[in-house]
Parts: C-alpha cells; structure tokens; sequence
C-alpha cells in the first residue's frame, strides 16, 4: 500500500504496564520508534494466556518483539540489546567491554534490587492481580522494607553522578524510571530524604522518551 | 617472581556460594581461568561488610572483577559480559544480535523466573543468613511454590531443546545449573516428573566448568 511503510518487525504489548514503556523508551531514545509495528495484546482480558499468544511467548509475558524470520524474543533488557546491537547509536549499553559490563552491573542492581520488589508490591496489592498470583501480605511487606533500603543506598551512590551508570543516559536509567513509576516515588516521597534520587528523577522526567510511563 | 604469572586482573569471591562459581565456570568453558587472580574474601566473618571491601563494592556482594585501571565490576553476568566481549570464542552469550537477544532472553527467564526464588528459599532458611536478612516463611512458602512452577514450564521447553537456549551451551545453563545447586534439584527428585530437566541436568553434569559448584 502506498504512504505506509511497512513493518517487518512486529512488538506486542499493551500499552500502561512496567515493562513495555521499557523498550518504547529505549526505541525512542534510539530514534528508531518507527521501525517497529505495535500490535496491542488484551492483557486485561487474558488474552495473553491463550494458546495463540503462548506460541509466541509460553511465558504469557509482554512485550515480545517478532523478529522478521518469525523468532520471537520476550523479556524487556533481551530486546533492547537486539536493538543496541543493529542500532549501536546512540549506544546504552556501554560500548567498550569495560562499559558494556559498568552499564550491565548497574541495570541488574536496579533490577534485582529495587525494581523487582516495586513490582512484587504492585502484583500482591493491586486488584488487576487478584486472579492472576497468589498475592501474600509478607511479600508486600519485605519488598518495602528492601525498597526503601534500596533508595538509601542509591541515593548515597547518586552523589557524584548524574545518571545511574555515569556520567551519560543508559538503559540503567530507564529501569530505574520503570522501578519509580512502579511505586519506588512513593518511597522517595517530598525528596528530601533522598535528594541525590530526587535530583537524579527531576533531571531524567524532562526527556521524551519517558513519558511512555503512564 | 619466576615461574608465575603475574595477573593484572583481580575477581575477589568466597569459593562457595551460588554465584562466584557461575563466574568461574563460565571462564572454565572460554578457557581463560588463569587469567585472573582469585582473591579470598572472608564472608563468613562479614568481611565484604566492612569498609575496605565496600571500597570496592558498595552493595557488599561477590564476586567483583576488578580491571587493571582499577574499574571493579560487581554482579556475575556483568563480569561474564566483559569476557565475552574481551575473549569472543567460543560464545557464551550469543554472536548475532537475534542469538545475543536470544540468549539474554533464556538467561533472564531463568534467573527472574527460578534462579531468584531458589535463591529467595536459601537466603531465609540457612541459619548462615540468620544475621543478615530479615528470614520470612513466607517468602519461602511463596519461593517454593513458585519455583515448582517454573520447573513445570521449563520441563515442557526442554522438549526439543538439548540445552536451555538451543542446541549450544550458553550461560543460560550455567545459571540453570546455579539454580539446581541453590536447591532446584531437591524440588525436581528423581526427575520422574520432569524428564527433560532430568535429562538436561545429567547431560550437562558430565562438564568440568560446572564442577565447580560444590
């Protein structure tokens, strides 16, 4: 048809959520946001928990991009690096072995440990997950108690640098957006407890790309 | 002094543990393990707690890498990153970018999806850790559960697959392995259950690198 490019590559998401704000961001801060079609997944229906969306992802998880020879790759960071490696610029994570491995160090400690228990509080206390988990009180309560532990080492890290993994925008930068859109803002409250994180959220919440978090 | 080489690079770790022998098997499979001086750190003693290590790694964790130029490089895979980009063969973590976002994929399913939550077990039932987190039942209930699971679902993907991301050994089998060794094997018992895991674990128990779990 013509007037429409057509895309090869195909992601499949739905919109609000953690994790596909994820790869939109790091698309967009790419600049290649339209290299890529958007297929929406009706996850508040379960329709990634039928057998047509499972032999895509038997995860049932989102996003998964469709590659153009039919691969399908889920998990958020494993289809980043697909873009960062056939999209190297503007690079976000790490060009050198040094950086790529200082940028990894930094995405996983936000990941494993703060992220990760954002996203435990959100899936045992919100309504949306009450017939998906099996949701636990003590989940809630230890992932806030490491929260909040979290944001006070951050923070103590956050004093001489601007951005997560140093002194440039990476990948770790947007996991740790996804962790404070995931609730890690509640935790930081006014700033003044924090006022590296706070600096560091005042600075980022300017760029475009992460207003996909919403 | 004659008849040692002297190493520039450092990887300071306890020999036990789940996490420092992910690092040293997979030097073992490139072949590169003398490249590196292993240093002890005295964890039992709370060692890596204390300020000259935090130097080094302000979370406190092992193992950390520490580069000539005096970079220190915290969290397994991000120090098997910077040898796979340093030392390419044989790959570990893909070549291409769809292999590279495939193996990622296949590492974060199992570290996210079991790894955590055998880890999760460990951390609040050993009474090594009974100074150092805070134990709860009932992320151990939850852990159990949830790790259950995910053997489930893994069992099925080893159908047709000899190893966790294809037909090659990659560092998504070295982190499945960690699992099994952090108790994963203790929930699949005699493998009757589970007959591709059973297969998977006894194919790659055959290989030297993983020896190193003990």
């Amino acid at each position: 048809m013509a007037g429409k490019t057509e895309c090869s590559m195909k992601i499949y998401q739905f919109k609000s959520g953690a994790n596909p704000p994820r790869v939109r961001a790091f698309l967009i801060e790419k600049g290649i946001l339209e290299t890529v079609e958007f297929v929406h997944v009706d996850v508040a229906n379960g329709v990634n928990r039928q057998p047509e969306f499972k032999a895509k992802n038997t995860k049932g998880t989102l996003p998964v991009l469709e590659l153009d020879d039919g691969t399908f790759v889920a998990e958020s960071v494993a289809i980043c690096r697909y873009f960062e490696v056939t999209y190297p610029d503007p690079p976000l994570m790490g060009v050198t072995a040094k950086d790529q491995a200082v940028v990894e160090m930094w995405n996983r400690r936000i990941e494993l440990g703060l992220f990760r228990h954002c996203d435990d509080i959100v899936r045992n206390t919100l309504e949306f997950f009450q017939d998906k988990v099996i949701q636990d009180e003590a989940v809630v309560r230890v992932g806030r108690q490491s929260a909040k532990h979290e944001c006070e080492w951050l923070d103590a890290e956050l004093l001489e640098r601007r951005y997560v993994a140093g002194q440039t925008f990476t990948i770790a930068d947007i996991t740790l957006y996804a962790a404070f859109f995931l609730g890690a803002r509640s935790i930081i409250g006014s700033g003044a407890q924090y006022p590296n994180l706070a600096r560091w959220y005042s600075d980022v919440s300017q760029r475009e790309s992460l207003r996909e978090f919403a």
